[in-house]
Order: structure tokens, then sequence, then C-alpha cells
């Protein structure tokens, strides 16, 4: 008979999270330091950098834990996990991202010191979006010790890519992390694959939405698309010093999206049979145009270039949210809680597309040639890295020392929340 | 025997959002460009500025599509589609402001073209807000082309009415736009009244609220009271670059909204048989004070002012909404789904009272009949062109070729959104 | 027979907050005006400041109305009063804040006028929090017109404790204020002693937490989470001039919450006999490293300190609100409903202890003992204000006039609230 609750995690996840945070306290101890150059140079212009840096990276912020966290509380029974879980891991990933960028990615020649400054931390969180995308992948199929061994491995893994990507290509920084999308949708699908169960058929009964997590889904979605401007133009202009790109970044996210979130709900009602929008589908889709407009940005300098790839991106997204996932399922035996795939990995590798052309457009033909060929190596390193180290990363959670929930406890709160006694509702 | 479901929009909404988008993208692609001054010019003041500016966006951004969007999902069975559809309008009817703005109120002598910039943006997004204030009076009495319809004519009406008092009265900026709630007000009310249905009676069995709902209301409502000091402020400063009447207007719409909100609660329960308060009542008299302050601001100089604004303004709007929602309901046939006239009207009305009153308390007594004469034209044209245009726009929705759904359908998600087979509750 | 309904407010709220908000409009009458330095003085510099503190000011803002409000709607049946109660309050707090910090703490020398800046919103807000804290003790077994005389005797505590430590100990205003949760944890904690009701016992029907609204709560928490930083270091850098400091509270205080909320997970799983997190201890334990470091932050310099500090206090909290908080009930009948014991005063008494120990380590002898016996009277007198005039409110509270509800209806919005008749669910 099988065992009727999900197994105790009281002897593994304490022990794990005690161990890491351990770790990371050992290597702050002698690594890290507060970065302090706003005191010795000019006082007035770095004031006002600090005052917009912040405010963007406040904006960041929201987007991490509010919208991502309340995006994936969509599931009728596993809000506490998807709200809860996605704080745990990006407080997790944040740390680790500070670290790892700093010893792979020093920002300028520091001694072997990792200096905490605005633009580490919005780096950091950047990555550990990465990882909250990739966790999309597998949520309600792994327990909270499984997200977080597969979030620290996925920074890693998008550290290390930049890192060759920059090495080997000389890519440029803003370049190299908006492929997170990418990087970190195919990581989770991959993991996911690795680790299918047979037990999550398309008709889970636990795998639903209903009135209540609809809205609060909804309230994630509509943070991460009010702030998504932010997200975009937060490492642009650092880099550059021009403020007019920035601005073009800011306006052709904010319009991409505008378009995005009206195809998408067209889409999501003309494909429907009997004529009725689809609020899951409507808010995976409605995000899809800033994650194109996201990797297409710097080449990207008119609105309606924007407005159209969000028109694209929105429709792309809308049919592969309808018809691709459960297709998936069946086919590939790949299972994709919230669809990263087409709300995040189709757009992604749409906003490349737009791209490369927006380039090829304006170039002559020998600089297009050149960088073309730099463009394709830098999304299939990007894409490569994130395949391979998508499996290894599943093969290693596959391992049962972990200790998964059940199929049947699969999208449940129950495995690892404490719920009073049924409360008399009126 | 009547059909058992709401009429499929299948073949509606796809293509009216379609056309519409179409016909946008290809205005862009003629007409916008994104403003690129900021390079050019001085980068201290202008970076200065961006600064303040995509803050001051951002809040009224987040008003927009957090605020009103969750301030409609107080009815219990209307959430998807008061958070949807909001989204839906808002994103259209900024893109169409934009474009209209830019036709009929071009900001300085650009050659036949719109330039993007965050002034422009905030206005357009203002202007989307009296769609809004508009949409609140149909609500859930409604499909969404009628809406979408609905809020492009709102958004058009707004903009003439603004360029007919900045050409004949030579109006200032600011102080048309403030009036965008009894403009809203008025035409959604119109716009109800002739769209009247005879099933909708004040008992109607989902037109309620319970403990969910209230709450995510609540939330709606705390983001449009936290921010509206931004929203008032968002263009005086731009105008008149006065820093001192920007501090002045957030200050005083700061104390009049906490005055409101206290007034709102009193109120409430005193005018209560059983000495309770109404949630939806104390949600939408809280921000009286806003609207009532915002139409007041520039002639408030003192706090005390402020405050006794917000007090009269929640005093008035609890008890409209007390007592003349179903007055209006029976004397007029008119439904009013959120109270948009005690809560945007009413203290809309009062707020230009109050704005008669202190400008002719602290002018001579030539230059007061001249202002006096002037602030009464200008409520005139705009209450006329919003009263007109709602009739308008209600006899053209109440075409039958839109398809609007059944009585018994109404305030009722079941309509347009998809819901899966019924989740099985523990 | 007890009487079935809870005794009605209608004679005594609207009369309590009618002549409250009158009282507090003439007194704003005579001495409040809107600072208008801005415009005197150099523009650039004032402008840039404005901008910051006003970013500043809305962080703080958010945390107040929306993380305060929903952190309190963990209780089943207590959503509408937890967040309608805390916008009352707060809003009335405010007010009186502006007042008697004007009249206590003028900030320079104004004669006999309160100035209303940026700066004095803010500590009237920070002032308004303490409020809230003591709030957290009492929630549920208190009406609103308790609550609302409690906040405004809180409110006076708060700011004669902050008046003796600025005038007799020659104080620092950054550091007096912050040990505001030390007050106000305190302060409730008193009142809820002084009110014991033997009705409330651990297992009180409605005193539980359901998927709803634990995740209502769960935004609360993450409001107050992700803006922390601003509220740390909203009074920092403008009285001393100082960025570094500044960014310094910033990333300490970032990284601070980064553990403890890892840690407040770890130890709720650990302490759980079935493994499992508990979402009401996560969420309050989470909140504990921000309280630690704001009362220790000026003397933390190092990444590692703060986070050290993190660590430390969520396990202290999260063991307190595991264990403390049914013993503290036994024992000394004293429920505390939102754990304010374990989340606001042991942290902050943990953060008090770190300071006193940084600056032992960093210091002379001579001057270490100097700084510990103040560092010990600042504690004592902040203490023995708070539990003295808890007492005293409690004693107040007390009295029958205020009309309490029976211990039936402790924990239930009915009470206060208005509720349609039983929707028809689905």
């Amino acid at each position: 008979m099988a065992p009727q609750y999900a197994p105790s995690l009281r002897s593994r996840l304490p022990l794990v999270a005690f161990l890491l945070e351990t770790i990371f306290l050992i290597l702050f101890v002698f690594f890290v330091k507060i970065e302090q150059q706003h005191e010795q140079s000019g006082r007035e212009s770095d004031s006002k950098l600090f005052i917009s840096s912040y405010a963007e990276f406040q904006d960041v912020h929201v987007m991490i834990f509010m919208g991502f966290g309340f995006l994936a509380t969509f599931l009728v029974r596993y809000g506490f996990s998807g709200s809860g879980f996605n704080v745990l891991l990006a407080a997790m990933a944040i740390q680790w991202a500070v670290l790892i960028n700093g010893f792979l990615l020093p920002q300028r020649h520091h001694r072997r010191e990792i200096h905490i400054s605005m633009k580490s931390v919005i780096e950091a969180e950047l990555c550990a979006a990465s990882a909250l995308v990739a966790m999309g992948a597998v949520h309600g199929k792994t327990n909270p010790v499984q997200l977080l061994l597969m979030a620290l491995v996925e920074v890693t893994g998008f550290v290390v890519t930049q890192w060759i990507l920059r090495t080997l290509l000389n890519a440029d920084p803003v370049y190299s992390i908006m492929l997170l999308h990418v990087f970190g949708a195919l990581f989770g699908v991959m993991v996911s694959w690795v680790l299918h169960r047979e037990g999550i058929k398309p008709e889970h009964e636990k795998e639903k939405t209903d009135r209540r997590t609809g809205l609060f889904a909804m309230f994630g979605t509509l943070f991460l698309w009010m702030f998504w401007p932010s997200f975009n133009s937060a490492l642009v202009g650092d880099y550059r010093r021009e403020r007019g790109l920035k601005l073009t970044v800011i306006y052709g996210t904010y319009l991409s999206l505008a378009v995005s979130v009206v195809m998408a709900m067209s889409v999501s009602m003309l494909t429907s049979s009997k004529g009725k929008m689809n609020m899951v589908h409507v808010q995976s889709s409605a995000l899809s145009g800033g994650v194109a407009i996201g990797v297409a940005m710097t080449a990207v300098h008119q609105p309606w270039i924007a407005m159209t790839i969000g028109f694209c991106a929105a429709l792309l997204s809308a049919l592969g949210y309808r018809y691709m996932k459960n297709h998936m399922l069946f086919a590939f035996e790949c299972h994709d809680t919230c669809g990263v795939l087409s709300v995040h990995a189709i757009p992604g590798i749409l906003g490349w597309f737009a791209h490369l052309f927006l380039r090829l457009a304006s170039s002559e033909s020998t600089i297009a040639v050149q960088f073309a060929v730099y463009h394709i190596c830098v999304l299939l390193i990007t894409a490569c890295m994130s395949l391979v180290m998508g499996t290894a990363t599943g093969l290693f959670l596959k391992w049962s020392i972990w200790r998964p929930q059940q199929d049947r406890k699969c999208f449940d709160d129950q495995a690892f929340w404490e719920f009073p006694n049924l409360v008399v509702h009126k």
C-alpha cells in the first residue's frame, strides 16, 4: 500500500538550507564588501545615479518577489508553495549570484574582493529571475529541496554561460544577460523532461485554477507586466551612458506589452471553441511581448517595430500555450507546468530573430554577415549550455535521497505546509 | 425558451481587436516617433527630470492597471472580467490616446509627428483613467466588445473636450485634464441609462460582494489611495516649472485622502441601521477626497483647506452611495454598478465649487467675476460634451450586433471566461 | 441569555471619529503650514533631494497601508477588519503624529508653526508604524473605537519617549526612532495582558488561517519585506548627509532579510513534528531580520555582520513564535494575536545587543563604557515608558463604555461589517 502522507523533509530542507546559508556567510566574510565609492568621488552625479538605480532596483525587486511569486499561485491548491518557495529560492539564488558573479565576472579590478553595489544587486536579481523561469516548468512536481538545488545550479550555469560569451565572443553584457529567459526556459524544460512522472496526465485533478487563484495570479502577472520596462532597461545606460537608449527601451517595452496583452486576449478567445478566454493563457501570453522585446531591444528604434514584435510574440505564445502544452506532454513526455516554453523560450527566440533582421537590415553586408555569425553563436552556446546543464541537473535531482512527493501529492500545498484543522465555513 | 449560454463573442472581439490594433499600428508607423531630445540638450537637468517623470509615470501606471483593475473585482463572480477587461481597455485606450492627443493637442511644433515622451504617456494614461471611470458605471452589464468601443469613444470625446477648452477658452492644460472624473462619470452614467435592462434589479443575485472579493477590491482601493498624490501632481510642475506647487498638491492630496478615509468609515457606520460598515461604500468613498482635491488643487494652499475638502467629499460621497444608488435605479432607471456618480461626479463637482470659492475669496472683484464666468463655462462644456457623447455612445452600443449577454448572465465571468470543470474542494 | 449580536458601535465610532477629526482640523488651521523652502533656496539640490525623499516616502507609505494592512488579514474571518481598521488607524495616527511631533520635536526654530515636509511626513508614518505594531497584539479582541484610542495614546507615548531621549540623553534622532518596534510591541502586549479575556483559548475556532487568507497575508508580508530597506534608510542621510551610510543600511537590510526568510522557513520546518512549514510563522519570522538590523544598522559596516544578525533574528523569532505564544497565554494570561513579541520585541532587543557589541568591539574602553551606559539607559527608558503606558491604556480601554464585542464575536468581521445575504456559490 502506498504511504498516505508525503515524505517528511524535516531532515532534508533545514539541513541543506543551514549548510548552504553557512557557506554563503563564510564566503561573504572573506570576499564581500559594501561599495563605498560614493563618498570619494564627485557627490552630485553619484547621488543622482544612486537615486535612479535604487528606483530601478526596487522595480526589479518587486517583479522577482511579488511578480514571479504570485504568477505561480494559479494552481488551485499550490498557492502557499508557489509564492513561498519563490521567496526561498530567490533569496538563496540572489546571495549565490552575488558571489558567483563577483568571482567570474568581476566588475573592475578589485583585488579578489566583491563589492556590493546597486548594479551587482540588480544583476544578481536578473540571474535569480532566470532560475525562477526554470522553476516554472517543474512547479508542483518537485519538493523545495530539489527546487533549491536546481536554482543554485541554474544560476551557476547561467553565470558560466555569460562568462563564456563575454570571454570567448566578447559579447556585450546587456546582450548576454537578456537571454536569461531562453536559458531559464530550456533549462527548466529539460529538468522537467528528465523528472517526468507517469502520474501527471493533462487531466490531473489538482492542476486547475479557480476564481480565487486566478485573481492572485492576475496580481503577479500585473506586477510583472507593469514593471517590465524597468526590468529591460535596468542594465542599459549604466554600461553605455546613453540616456537615449534607455528611454527607447522603456517606451519600446511599454508599447510591446500594451499590444501583446490585447493580442493575448483576442487569440485566447479566437482559439476557444466556445469563444471564451482562458485566464491562464491570457496571463502568460500577455507577458510574451516583454520577453521578446527584451532580447531585441538594443536594435529597436521605432515604436511600431516594438509593437509589431509584441504583436507576433503574443500570437505565437498564445497559440503555443493553447496547442503545444498538451502535445509536448503526449509526444515528448515533458510536462511544463507554467508553459515556460511558450512564454519565455519562443518569444525569446522570436526576439532574437527580430534582433538579427533589424541589424541585417541596417548594416552593410560584411558587417551583417559578421554579426549574423556572432548572433547565431551566442544563441547556440546559450541553448546548448542550457540543455546540457538542465539534463544533468534533472538526473541529479532524480536521486531518491531528495524524497520527492508521490504523484498524488503533486500540485498540493499539503505536502509541505501545515494547515489547521478544517475551518468551519459559514 | 431562452438560450442557456451567453452568446459567443468568438467572431466579434478578436475581429474588432485585430482590426483596431492593426489601424493603430499603421498610424504609429507613419506618425509616432520616440522623443530623443534628451541626448541633444543639457544632460544634467534632463536626466534629473527623466528620473522624476519615470517614477511619477510608474505610480500612475500602477493606479491604472492595478488600482482600477482590482477596485472592479468586488463583485463576487466578476473578478476575472473586472481586472481582465480593465487591462484590455486601458492598453487600447492608451495607444489611442497617444495618437489622438498627438493629433489634436500637439505639444510643440512638431511637423506632423507625434513624439512619445514621459509627459505624453502620462497624459495618455490620464485619458485612459477617464475611460475606466466611465466603465465603472456599466460594469457587468456589457460585453468586452461594447466596453472596448465605449472606451475609445470616451477617450476621443475627452480629448475633443480638452481641445475645445484649450482652443476656445484658452484653458490651462492641468485644469482641463483634471475634470476627467466628472467627464468619465457623466459619460458612463448616460451610457448605462441608455443601455438600461429591466432585469437588473437592486437585488440581482450576482451583484454582491463576499469576504474574498472584498479583500481583492481593498487591494485596488489601496493602490489608488496610496498613489493618488502622484496622480494629481503628475502634470503639475512640468507646465509651470514650480516645484512649490507640486509639493503643495502632494501634501494636499495626501491629507485630503487621510481625512476622507476616516469620514467614509464613520459615515458608513452611522448610516447603517445595525451600526456596521459596508466595505464597498468605504472603499468607494475613501477615494472621494482625492477626486475633489484633484479639481481644486491649484487653488489650495493650506493643509486645513485640503482636509476640509476631503471631509466634505467623503461625507457627500458616502451619503450618496448609501441613499442615491438605489434611488437612481428606481427613479431614473439608471443602474450605476460602481457608483461612479457618488465617487467621481459629486466629489468632482464639489472640488470645482471649492476651486471657485477659493479663487473668489482671494481675488479682486473684477477678476473674480471674470474667473467665475470662465470656470462655469468650463464645467458646462465638459458636462454637456459628456452627456451628449454618452447618450450617443449608449445608442450605438444598443445595436444587437454587439451581442450583449442576457440579463441572467450579467455580473458573471462565465459568459466570457473558460472555467475548468468543478474543482473538488477539500 | 447572552445577546446574539455584537453591540452596535453606531453611537460610538462615528462620534469619536468626528470629534477627533474636528479637533485635528482645528489644530491644523492654527499650527500647520506646508513647507515652501524649496522655492527660496537653491533649486538644483533641493529638487534632487525632493525626488529622493518622495520615492522613500512612497515606499514607507506602501509598507504602512499595504504591508501592515494585509499582514493582518491572515485570520480566516478577520480580513475586512484587519485591512480596514489598519487604514483607519494609520490615517488618524499620521495626522496626530504630524501634530505632536511638531509640538514636541520641532525641526528648526519655526515660530510656533509646524511645517509639513517630506521628512515630517515620513517621521509621522514611522510613529504610525509603531502604533500598528502595538495593534498586532490585540487584533480581533478589540473594537475599532478601542483601537483608535489606543493608537493615539501609543503615538503620544512614543513621541514623548523620543522627546525624553533626545532631551535628557541627547540621543540621535535616527537611533531613538528605530526603537519603534520594541516600544510598539511591549505596549501592545501590555494592553493585551490587561484586556485579557477568559474566552480566548489557543483553540479559539476563529483564530485560524486558510489557503485564501494565507495568500493575502503573504501579500502584506512581501510588501513589508521588499520595501524594508527603504524603511530603515528613510531617516538616515537626511540628518547626516552621508550617502555612504544610507547605502550601507540599504544593503545591510536587504541581506539580513534575505537570510532571515531562508532561516524562517528552515526553522519552521525543523520544529514541526510532521516536517511541514507553517505559513503564519514563516511570514512573521521572515520580517525579523529587518527589525533587528533596523536597531543595529548604524553600527553595521560589513555585509556578513548584517547577514549574521538576520540569521540569529529569524532563529529566535521562529522559535519564539512556535513555542512562546501559547506559553505566554497559559503562564501569563497574555494573548498576542500576531505574535508581536516574537516578531518585533525579541529581534529588536537582539539588534540592540548587536549594536552594543559592535560598538564595544570598535571603541576604546572609556568610550565603550560610556556608550554602554547610554545604550542601556535608552532601552530601559523606552521599555519602561512602553510598559507603563501600555498598562494604563489597557485599563482605560477596559471601560465598558467602549462596548467591546463578546468573546464569541472575537476574530470575526461580522461584528463590524455588513455582509450581504448568503451568496449562492456555484
